[in-house]
């Protein structure tokens, strides 16, 4: 049971995706979220899974609030631009074969709408504080390397992590499989106990916005990184209690904090 | 495999689902038990499923009972009353994902009866003992805030605890995506380990009971808890042991007994 | 996935399912295996899930054997008994919800070939040596207590044990749901880490060639508890080591002796 | 979801499948990898699956790979010859009841290739380093006994392990199910924590070389060793650090090393 709910069907010309789902440094969910905020993207359709945690939350203290992903469209303002699907949200699968399932579900998804090309944002745990954070990069096709070189990124992160976890791997992997073009951008971060690298998302952002085209500025972001941050460690605490408490979870502090970190 | 076995097909008018099934506190399935047995509902369906307790449990020491829940109904007597259902049980999933797949099928089962409203009964461990415990609620649209407000809910759960797990949670989080109209009533309990909390049953009984124009005495309540305490505690107790020997579950018993209460 | 081969199409009158599959002290599967080999029943059909475990054993050093459940029939010889299926088999599933579709299969498939009564055997851990175990009963019907209580079996079950878990109470337990009437018989066994226990399966066997009018001599059975068990440890020693080495147990020996015996 | 995509149908004549996915000691995974080398054969499907783990691995530090089981042919070039297809791979499934899954679709797709008869390739832990291993067999009907018994195998290896995990066991088990024959071919190895075992693997290469009546040089079979055991070992350590950050394996490093060699 995976569901895709439409609210709207918009007209796109070769759109692309652009996934930001919570993860490493949460990089993907702050980036792609201030763009969807900056670019004023309109909802037009979420998901919810049995993959999900099994838990409601509560939004300002009394709102039921189901666990969903969420696309965003945004339409190309001027030449240079494409037309953009965003996806955001609470959390990924709980269970292995669940990314696979969800992953799958929202390819059919895209796919009708006419994506072939897929972007992920994600972040890389480094273990050590970085001054200046790289945005490292990965693609599915040879060819894409030479295209997104120029755009200052370090195609090298098979030598520090060597595996994509979850949506920010599989998107683009499975993508590959139907014909589609990916690319994986990963902030360096250092991995540590915080839960959000507001530092390392504005250097995936940098990146992801010049290969866009987009004029976006930085200067709301640190409190944009503030609000959510707030919302998404409330989100991570909830689930770590959960886990626990359903007997999934009896180890020490410090490995939650890991496991919280595994998907890219 | 989660087969709904319906025995009697009712013609309900706009009927309001009730649900109590096992819980913190055992909140919900006390004051629904209870209304089912002053109200004299009428059993007409019940469910099993494959996420529940692989074992079947003895009744009066030799009768085999598989592992349920139970939908009853009730057709309302005078004006200001609704027609209702009310869904009780042994137990709710033992997976994650088979909490979305049993709360699924509940909610197919009911929207072809006209459920359009959902009340959720479950309890909130507060972690201290309340003298005078409160019904806390939580609601899935902003104006159902309004129109219940007046009976003395105190919505501010999500400061308290910020989600809630299982039937309680996603019978009203699944139902919004079909359109539903969903309360949870929370009943305020230490959460310390005693199975079943009466006093906090009967606060929510009284909260529900007022808003559905229902004239319930509360004079048999503790003696019918006892009796429902003495099955519910045989039940809890089975789980556990079976957790055990399945290896599931070789905690400590005191995180045993927290594992038992983590569903609201 | 949960497959049943049929290699012969039996045409049986009224036919009685009886169960034995491996569980606490192998009663189940002793008592039906050596009813198999002196009815000289025949086999018509087995049954194979990816519920199982994911291995083959070697039978005879070389030849290589998939986990399966088996199906044989028996046809009535004289006035007074009945046309029987009996099932034995490896193993019963790995997992929880496999129980439930493992049995619904076998349910469906004994259905069709007019199965309306099922008895099942399993063991009780009682926690201490028996000297006179006895056969404890526990029925889906008020009406077979009546039915059955002069065959010298206990019907107090549920003072002992409250619970059976895997096929011995589910067969019985869904089998209701189908109309099927079920009664399972226990044979009384410490529990202790001794693999099989012939004494606590004389009597059950006692027990049900009584009811089912059978004249079944008792003096091959040591010698085929012994030929037996050699089996049943090799197929328990192996689960318990694949187990370990699957990183589903990693508990202390004792514990995994337990974990055997879980299955009523 | 388990998916094959067919890149060319090839026309085989009465082929036989040869498995060597991962497992003990990586025998069959080098052997079989070694003879499309050597042979040239040619791919023409692959396999990925909900099964395998949620990540993807990273090639030449930027080239995103998704985890697959490859399909490839080769034609028999002179009488005493088969067509073979070759089944290798980057993993097996995760959870059990995938390896059933993951393998029935392999038997789907291999039979209607017209694949009768089945080689599968594995290791066997025999925990004591052998200086002259062994070739190790078990079969799935009798009479190949007799057929294969002169190729210098040892029919014993019930004596020694009595179960093969996964798919080198399943394969055949399954296979056998359908009609189909089947031979597993076990290398002699310790076990202890060396990924590779390149001599049990010539061993096991010579045995199954000369069955088919292939000529194959042994010459590049050590420098093809270490090239194939710095993927194998990337992609274990990969599956280990994965295992141990989603929380499902926290056991100490000796075990789980123990634990990717579970597999026959």
């Amino acid at each position: 049971m995976t569901i895709i709910k439409v609210f709207e069907k918009p007209k796109l010309n070769n759109p692309l995706l652009i996934e930001g789902l919570p993860g490493v440094g949460n990089i993907g969910r702050v980036a792609v979220g201030y763009m969807i905020e900056e670019l004023k993207a309109k909802k037009f359709a979420h998901l919810y899974s049995e993959h999900f945690f099994p838990f409601v939350m509560l939004h300002e203290n009394y709102q039921i609030h189901l666990l969903k992903n969420e696309f965003y469209y945004w339409k190309a303002k001027r030449p240079g631009q494409r037309d953009l699907i965003l996806l955001v949200g609470d959390c990924q699968s709980l269970s292995p074969n669940g990314h696979y399932e969800v992953i799958e579900k929202i390819l059919d998804f895209v796919q009708e709408l006419g994506v072939k090309e897929i972007f992920t944002i994600g972040g890389i745990a480094t273990g050590e504080v970085e001054d200046t954070p790289k945005t490292l990069g990965a693609v599915t096709d040879k060819e894409l390397l030479a295209k997104y070189k120029r755009f200052n990124i370090d195609f090298t992160a098979g030598k520090k992590v060597g595996y994509i976890v979850g949506a920010a791997g599989l998107l683009v992997g499975l993508g590959k499989e139907r014909g589609m073009k990916g690319v994986t951008l990963l902030g360096e971060t250092s991995g540590f106990p915080i839960v959000t690298d507001p530092k390392a998302a504005e250097v995936v952002l940098n990146t992801i916005t010049k290969i866009l085209g987009l004029r976006i500025g930085m200067g709301k972001l640190e409190q944009r990184v503030k609000e959510m941050e707030s919302f998404i460690k409330k989100v991570e605490a909830l689930q770590r209690k959960a886990l626990t408490q359903m007997g999934k979870d009896d180890r020490a502090p410090v490995k939650e904090e890991e496991q919280l970190r595994y998907i890219g």
